[in-house]
C-alpha cells in the first residue's frame, strides 16, 4: 500500500516547445487513481543522451534504451513493474512496449525509448501495456494538468510528483527546459540514478547533450541516497528537439545551458531524498577540504548511508559521533585531527575532541527544520561536494516490510 | 533505554586455569541493576594478542592497546561510554584507568589492556572509575556468576551476554578457551570487529597468538553486520596465560588450537547478529562459486547491508529482487547469467530469470524461523564465504532515534 499523496513541491513546469506529455492509469498499480503509465514525445526529430545504472544486474529496458539513436521522438514509462530480472522475455517485452508506442504515434518502432520501474523479477503485463499505450497516446498535450500526470504516471512509493524546470534566454531566444523524476526507495545512484527525463528545446549536439548530462547527473542525482540501494533500473534520459530555433548551442551559450541543466537536476535530486521513503527530513551533507571530489563523495555517501546518522537526525538527536565515526570509515585516508563538524551551523568537533554546546538547542533546531545541515570540513585539499540523504524512520521500515505482499 | 534482557544463549563457557573475572555496576550506566565495569585478569604472565577496528577515528583505548607488549596480566572494560574523539584529554583517561586497574590489582601499570564501548564524544567519568575499578578487582573468581557478570559489563545495548567456549585435549593437555563479546549496534567491522575477548589456558607464541586470532577474526567477526556501521571502538583480545600447561603449541597442536578459536568465534559472531538491535531475524548469507574471499564477502556484505533485503526479512517477504539488485552493485565483477540464488532453500532465481515458486510457502518458511538463509551462487570460482546480518525493524529505528538522550 503506498504511502498517501502530499502537495507537488516546486512550482510545474512549462512544457518546451515540440513537447505533448501525458499520463494514464493502465491497470500495473491497483489504485484506478494512480497513473502508471506515461509517454514524452516530441513532434520532431530530437538528441537524445542517458546516463544509466551501473548495476551488473540491469533491467531489460536499461539494455534497451543504451546508445540511444538520434533523432528519437519519444519515451514510454510504466511504473509497478521494474522488468528487471526477467531474462530473454523481459527483452522481448520491452522491445514490444517501444514498438507499440512507436505504432500508437505513427513513428518508427526503434524511435522510442523505454523506462520502467517497480517491482523487480515479474513479467510485466503486456496486455495492459498494448491496451494502454494507444489510449496514453490520445492523452497527449500540453497543458498542466498533462504535465503532472505524466510526471505521477512514473512514480512508485513516492508521495507527490517531482517536477522542476527553468526558461532562460540564449542568443535571444527563449529555451526552455523541463525535469521529470522519481525516487522513493532503491536508491543509491553510482554514476547514474532513478528515473529522470529531461525535455528541451534547445538545439543540441549530440555529443554536448550526452557531456551535459552526465556532468550534471553527476553533481546532482549521483549526490543522493534514500537506502544506499543501487537499482536495476537507474536512468536519465534527456531529449533536446531544437524547437526554439537556431543552430546547436556552443560555446558560453552551451555553458549556460549546460548550468540551467545541472539547476534542474539539483531541485529534482533534492526532491527525491526530501521525498524518501518515510522520510521525516532531508540531510544536506557539505563536504569540503578534500583532495578530489570522488573522496568528498565517498564520505559524504558514507555518512549518508549510515542507518545510526539517519536514525540520529530522525529523533533530532545530536549524536555527533556517529557522523564523525561513519566519515573514518569511509575508505579516504585523512587526519583525524584536521576534521571539523557543524550540525546547523553550530560547531561540535575539532581538532580530535568534543567542542561544548547547548545539545537542547541543537536538537531543536533538527526538529523545528525539514532540512538538518551536516557539514565536514578536512584539511587535505579544495575539493567538496553537497549531498542529499533522509532520514530513516520506522514507516521506511514499514512500507519496506510489506511492499511486495 | 536499553531494551529488555533476554535468556543467555550458549552454554556458560568454563573459564580456563589461571584466569579470574568479574564485573560489577560501577555508576556508568543509570540502572544500578547492570553491570558496566568488567576485568580479566590473568594471575601468571600471559600471551596477549589484538585485532583493531580500522575506521581512522579511533578510540583512545584502542590507540592505547595497539602492539601489546608480551606478559600482559588482564583487561580492564567499561560500557556506557566509548572514550572515543575525546582527543588528548581522553587519551590520558585511558592510560589512567589503566594504572587505576593495575595498581588495585598490585601489577605494573602498563600490564593493562583498556576497553571501552558506550557513547561517542563524551569524557569517562573518572571519579566514576576511580572507585569502580577497586572493588571489581575485589570482586574477581571463577564462579559462573562472575563469568557472566564480567560478560554484562561489556554489554550496551545487547539483550544478553554473549559467551562461548571449548575444551580440548592437546598433545594430553587438558586445554580450555572461553570467549566474551558485546554487539547490538554500529556492527559492520572491517578487519576487527565490535568487542571480544579471549581467554585461554594454552601456552602460544607471541606471533602464533596474533596470526590465530587474526584468521579467526576475518571469517567470523568480520563476516557480521548488524548496520554496516563500522565502530571506533571495535577490538577482539586474546590473553593466553599457560596455565594448562607444556610448551607453547605448534604443527597440528597449534591447528586444532585455531579450528577451536574459530569455532568459538563464529558463534560469538552469530550471536551478535542475532542480538542485533531491534532483530527479528539473523539472516545467514552464503555466497559460493566467486573468484576469491574478498569478493566473496563484498557481495554478502552487500546483500547484508541492504535496508531493502534487510526490511523484506522482517516482513517474511521472499521479494528476492532485493537480493540479486543488491549484488550487482557490489563492486565485484561477475556474469549476471551465471548467478542463482536460493531463499530457505528454494531457489528463486537463475539464468538471467525468474523461477515459478510458491511465494506464501517461502513467506511461512521466513516467518517460522528465527534464521532466514540466502544462498547465492556465481559461476566466477571457488572461493565462497559465510555471513550474518540481522533484518531491520521499526524497533531499530526507536533505539537509535533515542539512544543519546
Amino acid at each position: 500500500m503506498p504511502p498517501a499523496e502530499t502537495p507537488i513541491a516546486l512550482p510545474i513546469p512549462l512544457l518546451p516547445l515540440g513537447f505533448r506529455v501525458g499520463g494514464i492509469h493502465a491497470g500495473l498499480k491497483r489504485n484506478p487513481s494512480r497513473q502508471d503509465l506515461s509517454l514524452f514525445v516530441s513532434e520532431r526529430p530530437a538528441t537524445a543522451a542517458g546516463v544509466y545504472t551501473t548495476n551488473l544486474v540491469q533491467a531489460a529496458p536499461v539494455a534497451f534504451d543504451h546508445d540511444p539513436a538520434e533523432s528519437l521522438p519519444g519515451i514510454v514509462v510504466n511504473s509497478g513493474n521494474a522488468n528487471a530480472c526477467t531474462g530473454d522475455r523481459g527483452a522481448a517485452d520491452a522491445c514490444e512496449m517501444a514498438a507499440v508506442a512507436a505504432a500508437a504515434l505513427g513513428v518508427f518502432e526503434r524511435s522510442m525509448l523505454v523506462l520502467s520501474t517497480g517491482i523487480i523479477g515479474e513479467f510485466l503485463p503486456m496486455h495492459t501495456l498494448r491496451e494502454g499505450i494507444p489510449t496514453a497516446a490520445r492523452s497527449l498535450g500540453r497543458e498542466r494538468e498533462q504535465v503532472v500526470a505524466a510526471a505521477r504516471g512514473m512514480m512508485t512509493t513516492d508521495t507527490r510528483p517531482k517536477l522542476a524546470g527553468e526558461s532562460l534566454t540564449v542568443n535571444r531566444r527563449e529555451i526552455t527546459i523541463a525535469g521529470f523524476a522519481k525516487g522513493a526507495a532503491m536508491v543509491g545512484p553510482r554514476m547514474a540514478t532513478m528515473l529522470g527525463v529531461l525535455l528541451t528545446d534547445a538545439a543540441l549536439a549530440v555529443d554536448d547533450a550526452q557531456r551535459i548530462l552526465a556532468a550534471a547527473a553527476d553533481t546532482t542525482f549521483n549526490c543522493v541516497s534514500v537506502d544506499g540501494h543501487t537499482s536495476t533500473n537507474d536512468t536519465v534520459l534527456m531529449l533536446a528537439n531544437a524547437a526554439a530555433g537556431g543552430g546547436p548551442l556552443a560555446g558560453d551559450e552551451l555553458e549556460r545551458f549546460g548550468l540551467a541543466v545541472e539547476r534542474i537536476c539539483s531541485l529534482l535530486a533534492r526532491e527525491i531524498a526530501d521525498d524518501g521513503e518515510g522520510a521525516t527530513h532531508v540531510i544536506r551533507i557539505e563536504v569540503d577540504g578534500c583532495r578530489n571530489r570522488e573522496e568528498a563523495r565517498r564520505i559524504a555517501r558514507t555518512v549518508a548511508d549510515s542507518p545510526l546518522v539517519k536514525t540520529a537526525v530522525h529523533g533530532a538527536d545530536p549524536n555527533w559521533g556517529r557522523i564523525v565515526s561513519a566519515a573514518g570509515y569511509a575508505g579516504v585516508s585523512f587526519d583525524p585531527l584536521g576534521l571539523r563538524l557543524e550540525l546547523n551551523g553550530t560547531r561540535l568537533y575539532a581538532s580530535g575532541g568534543p567542542l561544548p554546546f547547548d545539545a537542547a538547542e541543537v536538537s531543536r533546531s533538527i526538529r523545528d527544520h525539514r532540512e538538518t545541515l551536516i557539514r565536514l570540513s578536512f584539511a587535505e585539499g579544495a575539493a567538496g561536494i553537497c549531498f542529499f540523504s533522509s532520514d530513516l524512520t520506522a514507516e521506511y521500515v514499514h512500507l519496506n516490510a510489506d511492499y511486495h505482499t
